[in-house]
Protein backbone atom coordinates (compact mmCIF):
# COMPACT_ATOMS: atom_id res chain seq x y z
CA UNK A 1 0.00 0.00 0.00
CA UNK A 2 1.05 3.52 -0.54
CA UNK A 3 0.08 5.57 2.45
CA UNK A 4 0.11 9.22 2.68
CA UNK A 5 -1.24 12.18 4.96
CA UNK A 6 -2.66 15.22 2.66
CA UNK A 7 -4.06 18.86 3.99
CA UNK A 8 -2.56 21.75 5.82
CA UNK A 9 0.52 21.50 7.88
CA UNK A 10 -0.84 19.95 11.41
CA UNK A 11 -3.69 19.02 10.68
CA UNK A 12 -3.22 15.89 7.54
CA UNK A 13 -5.76 13.44 7.19
CA UNK A 14 -5.05 9.78 6.63
CA UNK A 15 -4.79 8.79 2.66
CA UNK A 16 -4.02 6.04 0.50
CA UNK A 17 -3.09 6.13 -3.25
CA UNK A 18 -4.56 3.03 -4.82
CA UNK A 19 -3.48 0.96 -7.83
CA UNK A 20 -5.03 3.14 -10.21
CA UNK A 21 -3.51 6.08 -8.71
CA UNK A 22 -6.71 7.33 -7.25
CA UNK A 23 -6.45 8.96 -4.23
CA UNK A 24 -8.87 7.54 -1.44
CA UNK A 25 -9.27 9.30 2.16
CA UNK A 26 -8.72 7.12 4.84
CA UNK A 27 -9.91 8.56 7.37
CA UNK A 28 -13.29 7.00 7.99
CA UNK A 29 -10.79 3.83 8.70
CA UNK A 30 -8.14 4.60 10.99
CA UNK A 31 -7.41 8.54 12.77
CA UNK A 32 -3.70 8.83 11.38
CA UNK A 33 -0.83 6.96 9.85
CA UNK A 34 1.83 6.61 12.76
CA UNK A 35 3.52 4.14 15.05
CA UNK A 36 0.36 3.03 16.62
CA UNK A 37 -1.00 2.11 12.81
CA UNK A 38 1.59 0.66 11.48
CA UNK A 39 2.13 -1.87 14.62
CA UNK A 40 -1.36 -2.52 15.06
CA UNK A 41 -1.96 -5.77 12.46
CA UNK A 42 -5.64 -5.41 12.26
CA UNK A 43 -5.87 -1.71 11.81
CA UNK A 44 -3.74 -2.51 8.75
CA UNK A 45 -5.37 -5.52 7.45
CA UNK A 46 -8.75 -2.90 8.10
CA UNK A 47 -7.34 -0.39 5.87
CA UNK A 48 -6.24 -2.95 2.99
CA UNK A 49 -9.65 -4.66 3.29
CA UNK A 50 -11.61 -1.24 2.71
CA UNK A 51 -9.18 -0.17 -0.46
CA UNK A 52 -9.55 -4.07 -1.54
CA UNK A 53 -13.30 -3.39 -1.20
CA UNK A 54 -13.29 -0.04 -3.14
CA UNK A 55 -14.89 1.23 -0.04
CA UNK A 56 -13.06 4.10 -0.24
CA UNK A 57 -13.65 7.61 -1.07
CA UNK A 58 -11.89 9.52 -3.39
CA UNK A 59 -10.53 12.80 -2.78
CA UNK A 60 -9.77 15.60 -5.52
CA UNK A 61 -5.91 15.60 -5.29
CA UNK A 62 -5.97 18.98 -6.96
CA UNK A 63 -4.63 22.15 -4.81
CA UNK A 64 -4.45 19.30 -2.29
CA UNK A 65 -0.83 19.46 -0.16
CA UNK A 66 1.05 16.53 0.41
CA UNK A 67 2.27 16.14 4.11
CA UNK A 68 5.01 13.91 5.61
CA UNK A 69 3.37 10.41 5.23
CA UNK A 70 4.49 9.83 9.10
CA UNK A 71 2.58 11.60 11.95
CA UNK A 72 4.21 11.27 15.70
CA UNK A 73 7.48 10.35 14.58
CA UNK A 74 9.82 8.85 17.75
CA UNK A 75 12.98 10.02 16.31
CA UNK A 76 15.15 9.62 13.26
CA UNK A 77 18.59 7.85 12.84
CA UNK A 78 20.75 8.31 10.43
CA UNK A 79 23.36 6.30 9.06
CA UNK A 80 26.64 8.59 7.82
CA UNK A 81 28.75 7.38 4.86
CA UNK A 82 27.05 4.25 3.78
CA UNK A 83 27.57 4.49 -0.05
CA UNK A 84 30.89 2.98 -1.41
CA UNK A 85 30.11 5.79 -3.90
CA UNK A 86 30.08 8.48 -1.67
CA UNK A 87 32.58 7.87 0.95
CA UNK A 88 34.94 7.90 -2.17
CA UNK A 89 33.92 11.51 -2.64
CA UNK A 90 34.11 12.91 0.44
CA UNK A 91 37.59 11.06 0.85
CA UNK A 92 36.42 9.15 3.47
CA UNK A 93 37.67 5.67 4.48
CA UNK A 94 34.73 3.09 4.19
CA UNK A 95 33.62 3.12 7.70
CA UNK A 96 33.91 -0.49 9.47
CA UNK A 97 30.87 0.00 11.28
CA UNK A 98 28.01 2.09 11.33
CA UNK A 99 28.56 5.44 11.55
CA UNK A 100 25.36 6.89 13.37
CA UNK A 101 23.81 10.70 14.10
CA UNK A 102 20.49 11.93 14.61
CA UNK A 103 17.97 14.72 13.43
CA UNK A 104 14.96 15.89 15.49
CA UNK A 105 11.02 14.90 14.44
CA UNK A 106 10.17 18.56 14.29
CA UNK A 107 12.32 18.90 11.29
CA UNK A 108 10.23 16.64 9.15
CA UNK A 109 7.84 18.99 6.56
CA UNK A 110 6.00 17.75 3.38
CA UNK A 111 7.68 16.27 0.10
CA UNK A 112 7.04 19.66 -1.53
CA UNK A 113 6.73 22.05 1.38
CA UNK A 114 9.36 25.17 0.87
CA UNK A 115 12.50 24.45 2.76
CA UNK A 116 14.71 27.29 4.47
CA UNK A 117 18.54 27.52 4.04
CA UNK A 118 19.49 28.89 7.27
CA UNK A 119 21.14 32.41 8.51
CA UNK A 120 24.74 32.60 7.78
CA UNK A 121 24.95 29.16 5.81
CA UNK A 122 26.64 28.83 2.72
CA UNK A 123 27.42 25.29 2.52
CA UNK A 124 23.41 23.66 2.32
CA UNK A 125 23.68 20.67 0.55
CA UNK A 126 21.29 17.78 -0.54
CA UNK A 127 21.12 14.36 0.22
CA UNK A 128 18.53 11.90 -1.48
CA UNK A 129 17.62 8.63 1.24
CA UNK A 130 15.70 5.42 1.15
CA UNK A 131 14.29 6.28 4.86
CA UNK A 132 13.17 2.94 6.41
CA UNK A 133 10.18 3.29 8.71
CA UNK A 134 9.92 0.71 12.12
CA UNK A 135 6.66 -0.97 12.57
CA UNK A 136 7.52 -2.95 15.48
CA UNK A 137 9.65 -2.69 18.26
CA UNK A 138 13.35 -3.46 17.63
CA UNK A 139 15.59 -4.46 20.75
CA UNK A 140 18.95 -6.31 20.37
CA UNK A 141 17.48 -8.69 17.58
CA UNK A 142 19.43 -11.62 16.54
CA UNK A 143 19.09 -11.71 12.33
CA UNK A 144 18.32 -10.00 9.53
CA UNK A 145 14.95 -11.55 9.27
CA UNK A 146 13.89 -10.73 12.57
CA UNK A 147 15.24 -6.70 11.46
CA UNK A 148 13.26 -6.71 8.08
CA UNK A 149 10.11 -7.71 10.19
CA UNK A 150 10.47 -5.06 11.79
CA UNK A 151 10.42 -2.46 8.96
CA UNK A 152 7.03 -1.18 7.77
CA UNK A 153 7.29 0.45 5.02
CA UNK A 154 9.86 2.75 2.75
CA UNK A 155 9.83 6.08 2.09
CA UNK A 156 11.80 8.90 0.35
CA UNK A 157 14.08 11.38 2.77
CA UNK A 158 15.82 14.08 1.84
CA UNK A 159 18.51 14.42 4.78
CA UNK A 160 19.22 18.33 4.24
CA UNK A 161 23.22 19.38 5.10
CA UNK A 162 24.91 22.24 6.00
CA UNK A 163 28.16 21.27 5.62
CA UNK A 164 29.63 23.87 7.57
CA UNK A 165 27.58 23.46 10.40
CA UNK A 166 27.88 19.82 10.51
CA UNK A 167 31.67 19.77 10.01
CA UNK A 168 33.66 23.23 10.64
CA UNK A 169 31.64 24.04 14.15
CA UNK A 170 33.09 22.67 16.86
CA UNK A 171 32.53 18.96 16.76
CA UNK A 172 29.55 16.24 15.89
CA UNK A 173 27.43 16.03 12.92
CA UNK A 174 23.92 16.61 14.39
CA UNK A 175 24.68 20.76 14.08
CA UNK A 176 24.49 20.78 10.80
CA UNK A 177 21.37 17.97 10.49
CA UNK A 178 18.96 20.08 12.61
CA UNK A 179 17.77 23.25 10.54
CA UNK A 180 13.96 23.91 10.43
CA UNK A 181 12.24 21.68 7.11
CA UNK A 182 15.78 19.75 6.91
CA UNK A 183 13.99 16.65 6.42
CA UNK A 184 11.38 16.61 3.44
CA UNK A 185 9.69 12.90 3.58
CA UNK A 186 7.55 11.33 1.37
CA UNK A 187 5.26 11.68 -0.68
CA UNK A 188 4.13 8.02 0.49
CA UNK A 189 4.91 5.70 3.02
CA UNK A 190 5.09 2.22 0.55
CA UNK A 191 4.39 -0.45 3.12
CA UNK A 192 7.08 -3.29 2.97
CA UNK A 193 5.27 -6.14 1.16
CA UNK A 194 5.30 -3.56 -1.82
CA UNK A 195 9.35 -3.02 -1.69
CA UNK A 196 10.90 -6.65 -2.13
CA UNK A 197 14.41 -5.89 -2.16
CA UNK A 198 15.18 -2.60 -0.39
CA UNK A 199 18.95 -2.71 -1.93
CA UNK A 200 17.57 -2.29 -5.63
CA UNK A 201 16.40 0.60 -5.71
CA UNK A 202 17.75 3.50 -7.77
CA UNK A 203 17.60 6.83 -6.22
CA UNK A 204 18.19 10.15 -8.21
CA UNK A 205 18.15 14.02 -7.68
CA UNK A 206 17.97 17.00 -9.58
CA UNK A 207 19.31 20.64 -8.88
CA UNK A 208 17.36 23.12 -11.06
CA UNK A 209 16.76 20.50 -13.30
CA UNK A 210 20.45 19.00 -13.94
CA UNK A 211 20.74 15.50 -12.65
CA UNK A 212 23.68 15.71 -9.26
CA UNK A 213 22.77 11.98 -7.91
CA UNK A 214 22.25 8.43 -9.66
CA UNK A 215 22.99 5.67 -7.10
CA UNK A 216 21.32 2.89 -6.33
CA UNK A 217 20.78 0.69 -2.74
CA UNK A 218 22.37 -1.92 -4.01
CA UNK A 219 25.70 0.39 -3.73
CA UNK A 220 25.39 0.71 0.21
CA UNK A 221 27.66 -0.61 2.39
CA UNK A 222 25.30 -2.15 5.42
CA UNK A 223 22.20 -2.73 3.95
CA UNK A 224 18.98 -2.67 5.46
CA UNK A 225 18.77 -5.55 7.25
CA UNK A 226 22.04 -4.86 8.85
CA UNK A 227 21.28 -1.29 9.27
CA UNK A 228 18.32 -2.16 11.40
CA UNK A 229 20.15 -5.08 13.31
CA UNK A 230 23.27 -3.27 13.95
CA UNK A 231 20.96 -0.27 15.38
CA UNK A 232 19.23 -2.49 17.93
CA UNK A 233 22.03 -3.40 19.52
CA UNK A 234 22.63 0.25 20.89
CA UNK A 235 18.98 1.95 21.44
CA UNK A 236 15.75 0.47 21.03
CA UNK A 237 13.65 1.32 17.85
CA UNK A 238 9.81 2.14 18.31
CA UNK A 239 6.73 1.82 15.93
CA UNK A 240 6.79 5.30 14.10
CA UNK A 241 10.98 5.37 14.02
CA UNK A 242 12.45 6.74 10.58
CA UNK A 243 16.24 5.60 9.74
CA UNK A 244 17.59 7.38 7.02
CA UNK A 245 19.82 5.37 5.80
CA UNK A 246 22.76 7.17 3.70
CA UNK A 247 23.12 9.06 0.11
CA UNK A 248 24.85 7.97 -2.82
CA UNK A 249 27.57 9.81 -4.40
CA UNK A 250 26.94 13.37 -6.23
CA UNK A 251 26.47 15.66 -3.16
CA UNK A 252 27.41 19.15 -3.17
CA UNK A 253 30.83 18.86 -1.12
CA UNK A 254 32.00 16.11 -3.39
CA UNK A 255 32.17 18.21 -6.07
CA UNK A 256 35.38 20.49 -7.12
CA UNK A 257 35.47 24.50 -6.52
CA UNK A 258 33.23 26.54 -7.00
CA UNK A 259 30.78 23.95 -5.10
CA UNK A 260 27.21 24.20 -6.26
CA UNK A 261 25.79 24.61 -2.45
CA UNK A 262 21.80 25.41 -2.69
CA UNK A 263 21.24 29.19 -2.79
CA UNK A 264 17.52 30.71 -2.00
CA UNK A 265 15.76 30.02 -5.28
CA UNK A 266 17.16 26.69 -5.76
CA UNK A 267 14.45 23.97 -6.65
CA UNK A 268 15.64 19.86 -6.08
CA UNK A 269 13.78 16.99 -6.79
CA UNK A 270 14.61 13.72 -5.98
CA UNK A 271 13.25 9.93 -6.59
CA UNK A 272 13.24 6.58 -5.22
CA UNK A 273 12.24 3.77 -7.66
CA UNK A 274 8.92 2.84 -6.64
CA UNK A 275 8.49 5.52 -3.64
CA UNK A 276 7.67 8.50 -5.60
CA UNK A 277 9.07 11.87 -5.50
CA UNK A 278 9.98 15.20 -4.05
CA UNK A 279 10.30 18.78 -5.17
CA UNK A 280 11.57 21.88 -3.16
CA UNK A 281 11.83 25.31 -3.53
CA UNK A 282 14.88 26.66 -1.25
CA UNK A 283 14.21 30.04 0.27
CA UNK A 284 15.96 31.77 2.82
CA UNK A 285 15.03 31.36 6.71
CA UNK B 1 6.60 26.00 41.09
CA UNK B 2 7.57 22.51 41.31
CA UNK B 3 5.86 20.28 38.76
CA UNK B 4 5.92 16.48 38.50
CA UNK B 5 4.03 13.61 37.14
CA UNK B 6 3.06 10.24 38.87
CA UNK B 7 2.06 7.19 38.51
CA UNK B 8 2.62 3.99 36.58
CA UNK B 9 5.17 4.07 33.78
CA UNK B 10 3.11 5.54 30.57
CA UNK B 11 -0.18 6.97 32.94
CA UNK B 12 1.40 9.10 35.09
CA UNK B 13 -0.71 11.93 36.34
CA UNK B 14 0.34 15.67 36.92
CA UNK B 15 1.20 17.04 39.76
CA UNK B 16 2.79 19.43 42.04
CA UNK B 17 4.66 19.78 45.27
CA UNK B 18 3.85 22.44 46.94
CA UNK B 19 5.87 24.85 49.72
CA UNK B 20 5.19 23.13 52.35
CA UNK B 21 6.25 19.70 50.91
CA UNK B 22 2.66 18.24 49.94
CA UNK B 23 2.19 16.26 46.40
CA UNK B 24 -1.10 18.45 44.91
CA UNK B 25 -3.30 16.51 42.08
CA UNK B 26 -3.15 18.73 39.25
CA UNK B 27 -5.10 16.58 37.05
CA UNK B 28 -8.58 18.65 38.01
CA UNK B 29 -6.51 22.07 36.24
CA UNK B 30 -4.57 20.75 33.71
CA UNK B 31 -4.37 17.31 31.72
CA UNK B 32 -0.11 16.85 31.59
CA UNK B 33 3.00 18.89 31.81
CA UNK B 34 3.97 19.28 28.44
CA UNK B 35 4.87 21.96 26.04
CA UNK B 36 1.16 23.12 25.35
CA UNK B 37 1.31 23.51 29.76
CA UNK B 38 4.54 24.97 29.35
CA UNK B 39 3.50 27.35 26.26
CA UNK B 40 0.03 28.68 27.58
CA UNK B 41 0.43 31.68 30.33
CA UNK B 42 -3.33 31.56 31.24
CA UNK B 43 -3.34 27.67 31.69
CA UNK B 44 -0.39 28.00 34.17
CA UNK B 45 -1.41 30.92 36.07
CA UNK B 46 -4.86 28.42 36.65
CA UNK B 47 -1.59 26.35 38.27
CA UNK B 48 -0.59 28.83 40.30
CA UNK B 49 -4.13 30.30 41.56
CA UNK B 50 -4.77 26.59 42.13
CA UNK B 51 -2.26 25.95 44.20
CA UNK B 52 -2.51 29.58 46.06
CA UNK B 53 -6.17 29.19 47.09
CA UNK B 54 -5.18 25.96 48.35
CA UNK B 55 -7.62 23.74 46.21
CA UNK B 56 -5.69 21.04 44.83
CA UNK B 57 -6.37 17.78 46.61
CA UNK B 58 -3.87 16.36 48.23
CA UNK B 59 -2.13 12.75 46.83
CA UNK B 60 -0.49 10.33 48.88
CA UNK B 61 2.95 10.32 48.05
CA UNK B 62 3.36 6.76 49.83
CA UNK B 63 4.46 3.91 47.22
CA UNK B 64 3.82 6.27 44.18
CA UNK B 65 6.26 6.25 41.66
CA UNK B 66 7.33 9.76 40.09
CA UNK B 67 7.86 9.31 36.29
CA UNK B 68 9.67 12.13 34.25
CA UNK B 69 8.41 15.49 34.87
CA UNK B 70 7.77 15.96 31.05
CA UNK B 71 5.71 14.42 28.80
CA UNK B 72 6.30 14.29 25.03
CA UNK B 73 9.02 16.36 24.95
CA UNK B 74 10.16 17.04 21.30
CA UNK B 75 14.07 16.32 20.80
CA UNK B 76 16.82 16.02 23.59
CA UNK B 77 19.75 18.18 22.54
CA UNK B 78 22.57 18.43 24.62
CA UNK B 79 26.29 20.28 25.17
CA UNK B 80 28.99 18.24 25.59
CA UNK B 81 32.33 19.42 27.48
CA UNK B 82 30.42 22.51 28.78
CA UNK B 83 32.56 22.73 32.31
CA UNK B 84 35.86 23.51 32.58
CA UNK B 85 37.22 21.14 35.14
CA UNK B 86 35.22 18.06 32.58
CA UNK B 87 37.00 18.92 29.77
CA UNK B 88 40.28 19.02 31.80
CA UNK B 89 39.56 15.42 32.84
CA UNK B 90 38.84 13.81 29.52
CA UNK B 91 41.90 15.89 28.40
CA UNK B 92 39.85 17.94 25.65
CA UNK B 93 40.61 20.93 24.89
CA UNK B 94 38.17 23.87 26.21
CA UNK B 95 35.52 24.25 23.15
CA UNK B 96 35.90 27.51 21.13
CA UNK B 97 31.95 26.76 20.70
CA UNK B 98 29.08 24.63 22.22
CA UNK B 99 29.61 20.45 21.18
CA UNK B 100 25.93 19.60 20.31
CA UNK B 101 24.70 15.85 20.51
CA UNK B 102 21.31 14.27 20.74
CA UNK B 103 19.15 12.28 22.78
CA UNK B 104 16.33 10.46 21.99
CA UNK B 105 13.28 11.04 23.91
CA UNK B 106 12.68 7.69 24.37
CA UNK B 107 15.81 7.23 26.17
CA UNK B 108 13.55 9.25 29.12
CA UNK B 109 12.74 7.64 32.23
CA UNK B 110 11.74 8.82 35.91
CA UNK B 111 14.01 9.94 38.33
CA UNK B 112 14.28 6.23 40.63
CA UNK B 113 13.34 3.99 37.57
CA UNK B 114 16.11 1.43 37.06
CA UNK B 115 18.74 1.77 34.08
CA UNK B 116 20.15 -0.60 31.80
CA UNK B 117 23.55 -1.52 31.65
CA UNK B 118 23.80 -2.37 27.91
CA UNK B 119 24.18 -5.47 26.81
CA UNK B 120 27.98 -5.56 25.62
CA UNK B 121 28.98 -2.25 27.57
CA UNK B 122 32.28 -2.05 29.48
CA UNK B 123 32.14 1.63 29.83
CA UNK B 124 28.82 2.29 30.73
CA UNK B 125 29.22 6.33 32.91
CA UNK B 126 27.82 8.71 34.72
CA UNK B 127 26.64 12.30 34.36
CA UNK B 128 24.39 14.77 36.64
CA UNK B 129 23.43 17.74 34.09
CA UNK B 130 21.20 21.05 34.41
CA UNK B 131 18.17 19.94 32.02
CA UNK B 132 16.75 22.92 30.29
CA UNK B 133 13.24 22.87 29.46
CA UNK B 134 11.95 25.12 27.05
CA UNK B 135 8.61 26.75 26.96
CA UNK B 136 8.59 29.22 24.29
CA UNK B 137 9.48 28.89 20.30
CA UNK B 138 13.31 29.92 19.96
CA UNK B 139 14.41 30.21 16.42
CA UNK B 140 17.46 33.02 16.13
CA UNK B 141 16.98 34.74 18.85
CA UNK B 142 18.90 37.87 19.02
CA UNK B 143 20.13 38.21 23.07
CA UNK B 144 20.82 36.35 26.10
CA UNK B 145 17.79 37.85 28.21
CA UNK B 146 15.34 36.46 25.15
CA UNK B 147 17.19 33.06 25.51
CA UNK B 148 16.33 32.80 29.62
CA UNK B 149 12.59 34.00 28.51
CA UNK B 150 12.45 30.90 26.24
CA UNK B 151 13.49 28.53 29.83
CA UNK B 152 10.35 27.50 31.19
CA UNK B 153 12.28 25.89 33.99
CA UNK B 154 14.54 23.65 34.76
CA UNK B 155 15.41 19.69 36.13
CA UNK B 156 17.89 17.33 36.96
CA UNK B 157 19.16 15.03 33.86
CA UNK B 158 21.09 12.21 34.12
CA UNK B 159 22.91 11.64 31.31
CA UNK B 160 24.34 7.65 31.29
CA UNK B 161 27.01 7.39 28.54
CA UNK B 162 28.67 4.44 27.06
CA UNK B 163 32.02 5.51 26.22
CA UNK B 164 33.22 2.54 23.99
CA UNK B 165 30.03 2.75 21.84
CA UNK B 166 30.76 7.11 22.10
CA UNK B 167 33.71 6.86 21.39
CA UNK B 168 35.77 3.52 20.08
CA UNK B 169 32.79 2.42 17.36
CA UNK B 170 33.24 4.40 14.50
CA UNK B 171 32.35 8.24 15.01
CA UNK B 172 29.40 9.97 16.63
CA UNK B 173 28.75 10.68 19.89
CA UNK B 174 24.91 9.75 19.96
CA UNK B 175 25.85 5.68 19.43
CA UNK B 176 26.89 6.05 23.10
CA UNK B 177 24.23 8.41 24.25
CA UNK B 178 21.03 6.41 23.09
CA UNK B 179 20.69 3.45 24.97
CA UNK B 180 17.12 2.89 26.46
CA UNK B 181 16.74 4.11 30.16
CA UNK B 182 19.67 6.29 29.62
CA UNK B 183 17.86 9.95 30.20
CA UNK B 184 16.45 9.80 34.12
CA UNK B 185 14.91 13.17 34.14
CA UNK B 186 13.33 15.15 37.64
CA UNK B 187 11.95 14.55 39.88
CA UNK B 188 10.51 18.08 39.34
CA UNK B 189 10.53 20.73 36.39
CA UNK B 190 10.86 23.95 38.66
CA UNK B 191 9.39 26.63 36.68
CA UNK B 192 12.13 29.16 36.13
CA UNK B 193 11.18 31.84 38.58
CA UNK B 194 12.06 29.90 41.27
CA UNK B 195 15.66 29.35 39.94
CA UNK B 196 16.87 32.89 39.83
CA UNK B 197 20.44 32.33 38.96
CA UNK B 198 21.12 29.12 36.92
CA UNK B 199 24.69 29.66 36.67
CA UNK B 200 24.72 29.14 40.90
CA UNK B 201 23.52 25.62 40.81
CA UNK B 202 25.45 23.12 43.33
CA UNK B 203 25.73 18.96 41.37
CA UNK B 204 26.39 16.46 43.00
CA UNK B 205 26.34 12.69 42.38
CA UNK B 206 27.33 9.25 44.09
CA UNK B 207 28.01 5.99 43.16
CA UNK B 208 27.29 3.45 45.70
CA UNK B 209 27.28 6.08 48.64
CA UNK B 210 30.66 7.70 46.97
CA UNK B 211 30.42 10.95 46.32
CA UNK B 212 32.20 11.11 42.42
CA UNK B 213 30.93 14.53 40.75
CA UNK B 214 30.33 17.77 42.96
CA UNK B 215 30.53 20.65 40.88
CA UNK B 216 28.89 24.02 40.11
CA UNK B 217 27.42 25.52 37.21
CA UNK B 218 29.43 28.53 37.64
CA UNK B 219 32.13 26.22 36.18
CA UNK B 220 29.78 26.09 32.89
CA UNK B 221 31.91 27.14 29.47
CA UNK B 222 28.90 28.52 28.09
CA UNK B 223 26.00 29.35 30.17
CA UNK B 224 22.51 28.52 29.64
CA UNK B 225 21.51 31.69 27.90
CA UNK B 226 24.44 31.18 25.77
CA UNK B 227 23.61 28.05 25.08
CA UNK B 228 19.85 28.51 23.99
CA UNK B 229 21.20 31.75 21.79
CA UNK B 230 23.43 29.47 20.36
CA UNK B 231 21.13 26.60 19.69
CA UNK B 232 18.79 29.10 18.01
CA UNK B 233 20.78 29.46 14.84
CA UNK B 234 21.34 25.99 14.30
CA UNK B 235 17.94 24.37 15.19
CA UNK B 236 14.46 25.86 15.76
CA UNK B 237 14.10 25.03 19.57
CA UNK B 238 9.95 24.18 20.76
CA UNK B 239 8.15 23.93 24.15
CA UNK B 240 8.64 20.98 25.48
CA UNK B 241 12.62 20.12 24.24
CA UNK B 242 15.06 20.20 26.72
CA UNK B 243 18.53 20.81 26.77
CA UNK B 244 21.21 18.83 28.72
CA UNK B 245 23.76 21.36 29.81
CA UNK B 246 26.69 19.44 30.09
CA UNK B 247 28.18 17.62 33.12
CA UNK B 248 31.25 18.74 35.63
CA UNK B 249 34.43 17.00 36.53
CA UNK B 250 34.36 13.51 38.24
CA UNK B 251 33.04 10.47 35.86
CA UNK B 252 34.41 7.47 35.16
CA UNK B 253 36.12 8.25 31.89
CA UNK B 254 38.21 11.14 33.93
CA UNK B 255 39.30 8.37 36.92
CA UNK B 256 42.58 6.19 36.92
CA UNK B 257 42.29 2.95 35.63
CA UNK B 258 41.05 0.46 36.65
CA UNK B 259 37.84 3.12 35.94
CA UNK B 260 35.07 2.59 37.62
CA UNK B 261 32.85 1.79 35.06
CA UNK B 262 29.15 1.52 36.18
CA UNK B 263 27.88 -2.62 36.12
CA UNK B 264 24.47 -4.13 37.37
CA UNK B 265 23.94 -4.05 41.07
CA UNK B 266 25.47 -0.61 41.52
CA UNK B 267 23.41 2.96 42.87
CA UNK B 268 23.49 6.23 41.57
CA UNK B 269 21.87 9.44 43.43
CA UNK B 270 22.67 12.44 41.75
CA UNK B 271 20.95 16.13 43.00
CA UNK B 272 20.77 19.83 42.33
CA UNK B 273 20.40 22.48 44.78
CA UNK B 274 16.63 23.68 44.92
CA UNK B 275 15.86 20.69 41.65
CA UNK B 276 15.70 17.43 43.62
CA UNK B 277 17.35 14.01 44.12
CA UNK B 278 17.46 10.90 41.51
CA UNK B 279 18.40 7.75 42.72
CA UNK B 280 18.69 4.56 40.05
CA UNK B 281 19.79 0.83 40.17
CA UNK B 282 21.58 -0.11 37.26
CA UNK B 283 20.53 -3.95 36.09
CA UNK B 284 21.34 -6.01 32.97
CA UNK B 285 19.49 -4.93 29.69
Amino acid sequence: MKLLRVGPAGSERPALLDAGGTLRDLSGVVSDVDGALLSDASALARVRDAAAAGDLPALDADGLRTGPPLARIGKIVCIGLNYHDHATETGAAIPAEPILFMKAPDTVVGPEDTVLVPRGSEKTDWEVELAVVIGRTARYLESDADALAAVAGYAVAHDVSERAFQLERGGQWDKGKNCETFNPLGPWLVTADEVPDPQALGLRLWVNGEKRQDGTTADQIFPVAQVVRYLSRFMTLYPGDVINTGTPAGVAMGMPEPKPYLRAGDVVELEIDGLGRQRQEFKAA
